[in-house]
């Protein structure tokens, strides 16, 4: 109960101060990370050349970095922006898009957590354990069904990056290395749209902007989403498919509720 | 009443002509402003390849230069083009997007506005001041809301650099530096999706392909921007929020009648 | 009906397989591409830099090349995916958008049929006259109406270039230089939409996923985005547009049943 009055409470000060949310990220789902930011509350900023990201995230109250459509170019920009970031004291979201599928993705992120102190880590399970030296071959940017131990994993890469892991998947798994998170919200058809995980990744930005309690930022931005696809599924009717869907999710986030958040929220935490 | 006879007039010709309508702009909403030129009746291109923009501004009716997520690569596509659109008199609109966030983007506004004719730009208040050389620190891509001053701005701005300077907010500003028109249609839900300024600026650049009077179609832009937020809000029912209101943005314009600008039209030109 | 009882076991194998489908594609509709192969029952990967794609391309099952923006980067990581896919059976679709514009997509086009081996080739009649060395200036990414010896034009280039040919239009025309198809779906809105080319390409990528009966799935995908037009049309309402038609289309090809194909193909195969 007193993680989800926190939850309420976090959800108004998004609303409050309108955190500005500097993205690296991809080109493929940018639009609906902006759109997702807008609809929390925040205001979102995409900026990624190598010469401004450092201005730019000077001036935010986050840094999402989405390796999604990564290039020689982006990778410079985004450790950049990271240890700047650092410098500042800003959280910096790390979203390691289908790593573990080319070396140059699993490399880069590898980098990246070298070179910047990562405040939140979220990924599916077979990201988040090709970042922990398991075996995992993911297949482009599908979610692995695998939550065989996932917890441990999750504790493990926490402890060892020192920092929030999310593992999202049928159910999520937050860990800050100390407490664990289980959320059973959500609901599949998320994963029938593309960019549901980046938008749950700037959801959790967003929530970081007004925070220092990066692990309760990451459960709000997960269950957040997770609400949103439960709540735009019960609003389809006939032949509604994933356009409405995901049309519904932009809708249901711009109204959630606090009062929502406290009574939808199917959270367990350890 | 002479104005909005010109504005349904500009509206005929633009489904008539289907003005093509070349861009180099953001990746973050330009699937958004491609859609919004074809809503109206224009065709959009998109091409920032510095080896192939000249030639391809060169069949276009107008250039659209945005700087949302400028780079090297790409501003040097923009001087090209831009100064290509002036050798062949072809209208440029610019969107300083950012400026004053970074010094990269305020280099970058001020030098394409050294290098390049611009027919219309088009910003919000804390943008268009960086450009005037007044103290403002932009927050990212928000709107400012000081509007104090703003028609002189406005009209200092639009005779320094020789051009339409568009000025939207809760009240737009868009002066010739002689005439300068006053617009209170649009809804505070505008702010609240990604991309309703560079959508704005698109559809001034559709109208600045079928006339020489690049104040009219500055004015016709900003206000069918306009008018679509006000009819997308009043179609929202029960728990839409920002998603149907998007999707309503592109049926709004798509369906709109030049009776509906002349009746709709909250315009005042001094 | 023997065609038409191959795409609905077509549709099911997308569905029980689903195929990943590596895009190197434009920053205008990707967002869209990918969501048309989730939608299908597919699986989308984006990746197009040089150190990553030979190696994303391995793990899919099929390759889509779209030059709808292209630059130096990614030109140079269509023709090295290109080639894998070549080197390793997997299918490649291309999309020569906007070829004929300018030298440069024409010179890219030309050189990525030269280097690779290519499956279907998607295109509307301006853009498939270039590549067939005949004169035609197309003029951005409009779709051309001269429809005059499409077939011809198809049975050619298909023969020239030993692969599939669609040429999207009021009437398709789908070749393999043996078989010809003409398709009667679709509706005139959907060239009021942005993308629904490059969609209609990712979706024959989607079904060559899973056949290696090229033909078969270019007819399938034209024919799925054609059908979807229509239905998408038919469920507008009172002050509908573009964007709830747009909306439409992915609610559709989401739900599309085999009846629904087997019943709604308006197909000629001669």
């Amino acid at each position: 109960m007193e993680f989800k009055k926190a939850f309420t409470q976090l959800l108004h000060e998004v609303r409050e101060q309108k955190p500005l949310v500097h993205h690296i990220t991809n080109y493929v789902t940018v639009n609906d990370c902006a759109n997702v930011v807008l609809a929390l509350g925040g205001s979102p900023v995409m900026a990624d050349d190598k010469n401004e990201v450092e201005e730019m995230v000077a001036i935010a109250s986050a840094l999402v970095i989405n390796i999604g459509t990564l290039n020689s170019r982006t990778i410079e920009s985004m450790i950049l922006a990271g240890r700047q970031a650092n410098k500042l004291g800003i959280p910096v979201i790390l979203d390691p898009v289908g790593i573990g599928a080319t070396q140059l993705r699993t490399k880069t992120a590898q980098e990246i957590i070298q070179e910047v102190k990562i405040s939140v880590l979220r990924g599916n399970m077979s990201e988040v354990k090709v970042l922990s030296g398991l075996a995992a071959k993911t297949r482009g940017v599908d979610s692995g069904d695998d939550l065989q131990g996932g917890r441990e994993i999750a504790i493990n890469l926490a402890q060892k990056l020192n920092c929030t892991v999310a593992v999202t998947g049928a159910k999520d798994i937050i860990s800050d290395g100390i407490k664990t998170a289980f959320i059973e919200n959500g609901h599949p058809m998320l994963a029938k749209v593309t960019g549901t995980g980046c938008m749950a990744t700037s959801l959790v930005g967003t929530y970081c902007g007004v925070t220092k309690d990066y692990f309760l930022a990451a459960v709000a931005g997960i269950m957040t989403m997770g609400l949103a696809g439960e709540k735009a599924y019960q609003a389809l009717r006939g032949q509604d498919g994933i356009g409405t869907f995901k049309e519904k999710l932009f809708d249901y986030i711009f109204n959630l509720s606090p009062d929502e958040m406290m009574e939808g929220a199917k959270l367990d935490v350890q």
